[in-house]
């Protein structure tokens, strides 16, 4: 049996068994690697870090999009920064209202190689006719994009390290503001409270999105694949609170979702006392 | 660097260093091991599984105690089953109002070792004058209890394999409805949705306890070094639901907690789609 093997802090790390080595590649942008296990299934990793696989990328796609989605029932233009696999794409269309979807991708061959191994991301994704793919830096693609053109930013991106580094600075947060609508909600990455590194990235994250939107606050989810498989989105709106929600509305959507559920959403923003400190919450 | 290494499933495993190999030792009950490394402080196993750590040990055994605490302010009489590293009583002997903590744990060496490696969740507990300690097997204490003796009764056991596998039957569920009173709240492991043999102890478990108590609940957390990171306790009662707590009562108290809230109270009881499903909830 071979292993994948992910570092998760100088003295812990996390490993993943496969059968098949199915792909290798050095992009301009990130090393790339696919990986087919029984478990796990397909999976793939970006400069060594595991960002997809079978088994639980539901959890993942799930809670960067649903509880957005249900914070506001007007939602029309979604932004997607990065999400190469599709997954998120994929979340975001099963909403019929929703009219147009842009994805600015830095990295092409991650669209590319998840449509030709991981159909369960990307799949339909390129096909539906609301999509519109952009295969260029997503800090730069918001910078160009028009005052007020987005109901919701989802930033799908990797850890900030390498070509995600630029969407985790206050001039990528300050453009996001500028090109929502007054109703619009940015979803970010925001790490881990456990592990140190992540722990440092999680509070920097934070500190800068607090200065830039009104409403700002942290969400939590299980992603035993992630590193301590406690992980986070940032949720900043310009005036919407994730804390009411209309449930019965979402769930007249009729969608089946295998993590999400609306008694989850509002669970999932109740931190322990431990995060909310290192957030410098009450 | 020495590597202490624990197989999540097939084809997972999760790996801490460790600096010394601090005791190994067979007990007619088990294998114990204690270890100690940067990251993680001393931690132990049995039978080759992670039990307690100094890093994450705040999580586990603020969850085991203080969703019941806060369920019921009356409780006096509190029976503990295993939990020989003490973490447990230390978190229950922190209620003033508490009179009598029993602990009946099967294997007296985990308690003596715990004392020796483990102070930060052994220190103080056998000096505390309302404690009393039994090492003896779970399951034979409370069949000789007397009925409506405890208000509470906290299985922190293994998993059911070995000595922990008589705590998990219908037989010791039974036994524990009968020794608790009308307001009377158990709280038991119930392991993990993620991984499949989890899972089925996790279903096994509730399909058991339900059978027994009208008011039955599985809640949720994060527990980085056990097997996927999401953990799960039941939480069975006679008559008090835990989704109805005096927050203000509870936050009275003044404890400070590194894990648990009230708010986080409420969202722990919040579960994903797919667990709800495995579970038989609608």
């Amino acid at each position: 049996m071979k292993w994948y093997t992910e570092d998760w802090s100088e003295e812990c790390k996390f490993s993943i068994a496969y059968d098949k080595h199915l792909h290798t590649e050095q992009t301009p942008f990130q090393k790339i690697d696919f990986y087919q296990g029984k478990e796990f299934g397909t999976f793939f990793t970006l400069d060594g870090l595991m960002m997809v696989n079978e088994k639980d990328e539901f959890i993942y796609h799930d809670m960067i999009v649903h509880p957005a989605m249900a914070t506001n029932p007007n939602i029309k233009n979604v932004l997607i920064i990065g999400g190469g696999d599709g997954g998120t794409a994929r979340e975001v269309l099963r909403y019929g209202f929703v009219e147009n979807v842009v994805m600015a991708e830095i990295d092409e061959r991650v669209f590319r190689l998840s449509q030709q191994y991981l159909p369960v991301t990307a799949a339909g994704v390129e096909e539906d006719p609301r999509m519109t793919l952009h295969f260029e830096d997503g800090l730069a693609y918001v910078k160009n994009a028009a005052d007020k053109s987005f109901d919701l930013i989802l930033v799908d991106s990797t850890d900030p390290i390498s070509v995600g580094e630029g969407l985790f600075t206050t001039a990528f947060y300050e453009e996001c503001h500028r090109v929502l609508t007054d109703d619009g909600i940015l979803i970010n990455q925001h790490e881990s409270p456990y592990f140190a590194e992540y722990a440092e990235n999680m509070k920097k994250a934070h500190h800068k999105i607090k200065a830039i939107f009104p409403i700002t606050h942290v969400y939590q989810y299980h992603m035993p694949t992630y590193p301590s498989g406690h992980w986070l989105f940032g949720f900043a709106s310009k005036s919407l609170s994730p804390l009411q929600i209309d449930e019965q509305q979402w769930q007249s959507y009729g969608l089946q979702t295998k993590y999400y559920n609306t008694d989850l959403h509002r669970g999932a923003f109740a931190l322990p006392s431990y995060v909310r400190e290192k957030l410098g919450h009450e």
